[in-house]
């Protein structure tokens, strides 16, 4: 299952942007990177329909879909709405589809500015587009969002971050240490040089564990919310559905995206300066944390606000927590879609 | 290291109590099973001022005993007080110090209920005390305070429960499988056959990394609270203090008590039915959670309380969150004492 997990055949459609002999941050050379992405609507003559919705950890390209559809927020007859794939995504150029000496365990590691470097030519090279009508992400999509708006503050014009901090909290770096060990920590892995990734299953099992843990709030599994999502026990949720999402994937491609989410920090762009790197934001940005999310808490999005000028906070309530962006509940897929239509309409 | 540590040598001079033939819940007989204790202060003549402490996961007798001191809420000129040894504690009969054909890996499934009923003997056939002034508890300890209060409530004057519940939180479990799965996880840990502790050193570290991501709060590392405890650097706490306290321990050991943890229930006493398990308390039940605390949340105590008769609930707010009764912060051993003082005077 995990060969086909990357294919059209599973994840739709995509297009590549050659990047040709691309440098990373890590002083690293892929002598022929891609960038993945897949775009829905068209691109207007002025080229200021453009929004940029980078995706989550373990996501693709497919996986930010489900936000866009005529009447909603993401409305494709009225954006030309790109979706680009991060380096590791399975896509993009990962360890599961590098050939040597970049192959596997030998991947180089990668970082959000690389990404952003690479969106950035995609956008610029690839449509001719000087300006973002926005950039919205979750999660890491929201640490990538971060990332644009600070580099290329002349080209976002407005900016929707949920669920993500400009810098990976202390605790938030421990989770990610805890489920990058217990995929390591199965023999099969061996170091990255697995043959077939069905082979790290174990590993795969007992980092889909940290998820069940720690993806919902608290609440979720107090008031059996699950219920309501259509699981009748915890298990189906615990096990069946967090495993099931994680099982196929690659696990050096979870490891190269799970670094890159511990070390984001948009003020490495300043020399460590956040003040510096958060005031260079001229974009209308909106800052929407999940309430109980456990991996990103609304606390912790107060002081990025605080140093962009006349960002916007607010929370967005839901048992669902970090993983409100699902849309696992009928009410948290409107009030996305209504957080998303304030920043697009602004 | 492993193999001192549970020795009066480093856990300090302790009683043991012999249990003799002792039939599990799971049906398991121990033949020579041991309750290790020791007691501070006096019983009096009347025999009415005994003071019950059951300890934490991964600690032993020795782990309360920062909470008493003359002047102190738990003042030994006062009080009896008697500061029992959980099974698997590696005092009490642990799958480190039991003979085969119970040694290690084949040490038995042991319960919360199983630790009371060893207690109650203790208690009565040792001292001859029918009645207990208080019992309390953090934690497991709380969890056993549980399950003294619905066992024998006529036994029971006054009971106080620091961020414990009456059952294990689902998310509590999910924790519990993730840290216990790490522990196990060491090839070298090899099914509980191991002949030397310290040999599953990758497996005890692993398992402190859960702990360094959850005993605190989020807040503990948003404002660098481990300054305040003198550490120049989070990896102090987070490596340093973290591994330190739990790598001279025995993996199996750890994982009976953490397995005894996870199916904490006072309603197996009453055939799954929790009104009726704590329609039995007839205590002064006082329940204090922890502001933060990421392994029993101020909101799951609520349902609790609210089936206890007059019971009490106080939240004791501290950056430090389940790890507050370790007493780091000044504060917390201030609040703590006046929360101890407000039980054992009522």
């Amino acid at each position: 299952m995990g060969a086909d997990y990357y294919t059209a055949e599973v994840q739709g459609p995509y297009e590549r942007f050659e990047l040709g002999s691309y440098t990373l941050d890590s002083g690293a050379t892929l002598p022929e990177a891609r960038l993945a992405y897949r775009t829905h609507g068209s691109l207007n003559a002025a080229k200021d329909n453009a929004v940029l919705v980078p995706h989550m950890y373990s996501g693709t390209s497919a996986s930010m879909q489900g936000l866009i559809g005529e009447g909603r927020a993401l409305d494709p007859s009225r954006y030309f709405i790109i979706l680009p794939d991060q380096f590791g995504s399975g896509l993009s150029s990962s360890p599961s589809n590098t050939p040597a000496p970049f192959d596997r365990g030998h991947f180089p590691a990668v970082t959000i500015a690389d990404d952003v470097r690479a969106q950035h030519r995609l956008v610029t090279e690839q449509f001719g587009i000087t300006s973002l009508h926005a950039v919205v992400g979750w999660s890491m999509g929201g640490q990538q969002t971060y990332e644009w708006a600070v580099r290329h503050p002349e080209m976002v014009a407005r900016a929707a971050v949920f669920a993500a901090t400009a810098k990976t909290p202390v605790q938030n770096q421990l989770f990610i240490d805890v489920h990058s060990e217990l995929l390591r920590s199965d023999p099969a892995f061996a170091d990255g040089f697995y043959t077939d990734s069905d082979d790290v299953h174990l590993g795969l099992s007992r980092h889909a564990m940290t998820f069940s843990m720690m993806s919902t709030t608290y609440g979720f599994f107090r008031d059996e919310v699950w219920r309501r999502i259509g699981f009748a026990a915890v298990e189906e949720f615990t096990l069946g559905f967090m495993r099931g999402h994680f099982q196929p994937m690659d696990p050096n491609n979870l490891l190269r995206q799970a670094a890159k989410w511990r070390d984001a920090d948009v003020s490495l762009q300043t020399g460590g300066d956040m003040r510096a790197a958060l005031g260079r934001i001229t974009a209308r940005f909106y800052v929407f944390p999940f309430g109980g999310d456990l991996f990103f808490p609304p606390e912790d999005h107060e002081p990025d606000v605080a140093m962009i000028r006349g960002a916007r906070l607010r929370v967005i309530d839901s048992p669902v927590g970090h993983f409100t962006m699902f849309g696992l509940l009928p009410e948290d897929v409107a009030a996305i879609d209504d957080a998303l239509a304030e920043v697009l309409k602004s």
